[in-house]
């Protein structure tokens, strides 16, 4: 492994493949002339979408495969051993690569990763995390939908992956405040799972501040946010939902009457910052934490400047050497 | 019990009490001149806020105890058999009224209802249900939060109960889609709870679309989304916090510069219109739904409109009796 980080990107995985993959890594090129580029994908579809001169710290590594959104997770990884995805995985495995990249299929990435990278001593099982925009900047919430059910004992890795990464990738926050999403009813303080959880985290030597309720997310009051994957998937993909509507509504009455279309015309400057400051793919690439390698995840649907973004948590997070982090982190918490 | 529909309202509870309590009964009583409303509260603080002439359809009931939202719900069930809370749960129990609304302590409200009240025959646990606003209209969302977790077969009755309610106060839709919320990976299919409550549902004689994943609560491709309390309560604040985000976000940059300003005046019809739609007072009003009786929950911060919006609530179920409905249907589906 040389110096240079190096980063290994999935890029016929997405809804438009190489044609967003490419000129996303060739972005990052220039924009991290520090850092190495390997796209993989089939030879015909990367030539064609590298065009001339693209930055000497990008090359190409051909696979014919290809998993599909459709592949059954199992059947990707035991079938699709020439596929981009495993190639990519597998350059992280050699320790050839620092990280990879995928917009692809998120249980067939998440099964070929855990098969191929293996858990980190101490980690039972992966979480997928993300940021969130919050009032005054952003939380990293955990697990985003790896799992659809979590033991005491998983929950309480899960907030001391998150605690590492926010403490490392913020610098601000030596000891980022975790918190344990829980409902709020004065009867029920959630279930027997939390409330094991929330023991240990409170013995688990990270900067725990307690239960946090769904709101709470975009406080400002807590850096990392825990739950388990079923809750946390819903609970994502609901606040999504509430966006996306929110931002139909404003399309929709600002485009009703001629005399509202001007109104628009005039709030511009407002509407697009408002646009810029709620543009989801400013948030775009998931870690999948706890793996013995970085494995970002892009949204299928990314564009661009998305993609982009999720190449950008794969550098930071390989400059950070997350995975060893956690590790050191959580032996430490061990022997504690 | 008269033919007419007769309410109690619980006037102590809230953060303003009977300040918004008694104008929001008022307004109801003229709005619903068929309907009697009986606030019960402290006998001064009621006629302080009766003023002169109140409706004829409006009366007081005192009672001398008042359920703080810090009381444990034991506590509240055990000690205070005199307040305002209890009593108007006790006329419910006694048929003197058809529902009754209350803004207070929600543990307390659920524990003492499910005390008094009971549950269904063939429910086996209370739920709380709520519209969430959507794409064309509202879906209706339960559990949102009374019980932190569920088997499946109170996923199921859950189902069954949110059709009725669907299909009873809405008119237009004869078989209400009802969706069960799940994650959408293709690795994980959600854990054994959903996977049984699937089951159940399948087999239910409700028109069940099958599994449904949180953006779709917004979709208009399912009238009725089914989920565990902790899910539905997580997602339902983590859905109210963004939308309050938005809102806080939409207002600073509107209000950034004087040029911004003078923008967000021109603009004014659209976003008068945007706040209009997105109003979380029109959605006020939650029902305790599998109790034998009808229990309203209006938000503890909700005003004047707000609070009339719970007491709409309570009549339209009343009018619909909905508790029988509900047996009628689960007794049916018993049997089939």
């Amino acid at each position: 492994m040389t110096a240079l980080i190096h980063i290994a990107i999935d890029a016929m995985s997405g809804d438009r493949g190489p044609s967003v993959s490419v000129p996303a890594a060739i972005a990052a090129a220039r924009e991290f002339s520090d850092v190495r580029f390997t796209l993989i994908g089939r030879q015909a579809d990367l030539e064609r979408e590298m065009g001339g001169a693209p930055p000497s710290n990008v090359s190409c590594l051909f696979a014919a495969d290809v998993v599909e959104m459709t592949d059954h997770p199992r059947e990707a990884l035991r079938r699709k051993k020439d596929s981009s995805m495993r190639r990519a995985i597998d350059l992280v495995k050699a320790k050839a690569a620092h990280a990879c990249v995928s917009a692809g299929n998120t249980g067939a990435l998440m099964a070929t990763a855990h098969f191929v990278l293996k858990m980190l001593p101490g980690v039972e099982r992966p979480a997928i995390v993300s940021l969130i925009p919050s009032r005054g900047g952003h939380t990293y919430m955990l697990d985003l939908g790896a799992n659809a059910s979590c033991t005491p004992e998983q929950l309480s890795q899960f907030a001391v992956m998150g605690s590492v990464l926010a403490a490392d990738l913020e610098g601000a926050h030596e000891k980022p405040r975790v918190g344990l999403l829980n409902i709020g009813s004065e009867d029920i303080k959630g279930n027997d799972i939390v409330q094991a959880a929330h023991n240990l985290l409170a013995a688990s030597g990270i900067n725990y501040v307690g239960f946090v309720e769904g709101h709470d997310i975009f406080s400002d009051e807590v850096d990392v946010v825990v739950t388990d994957g079923f809750t946390g998937n819903v609970a994502l993909k609901a606040m999504e939902g509430v966006a996306r509507l929110i931002g139909e509504i404003m399309r929709e009455e600002f485009t009703r009457t001629t005399l509202r279309k001007a109104g628009a015309a005039v709030a511009k400057p407002a509407l697009n910052a408002i646009r810029a400051r709620l543009d989801p793919r400013r948030y775009n690439g998931a870690s999948m934490i706890g793996l013995n390698g970085i494995v970002i995840k892009s949204h299928g649907g990314a564009d661009l400047f998305g993609f982009q973004r999720a190449i950008e948590v794969a550098v930071q997070e390989a400059r950070n050497d997350l995975p060893a982090r956690v590790a050191q982190r959580l032996s430490a918490s061990r022997e504690a």
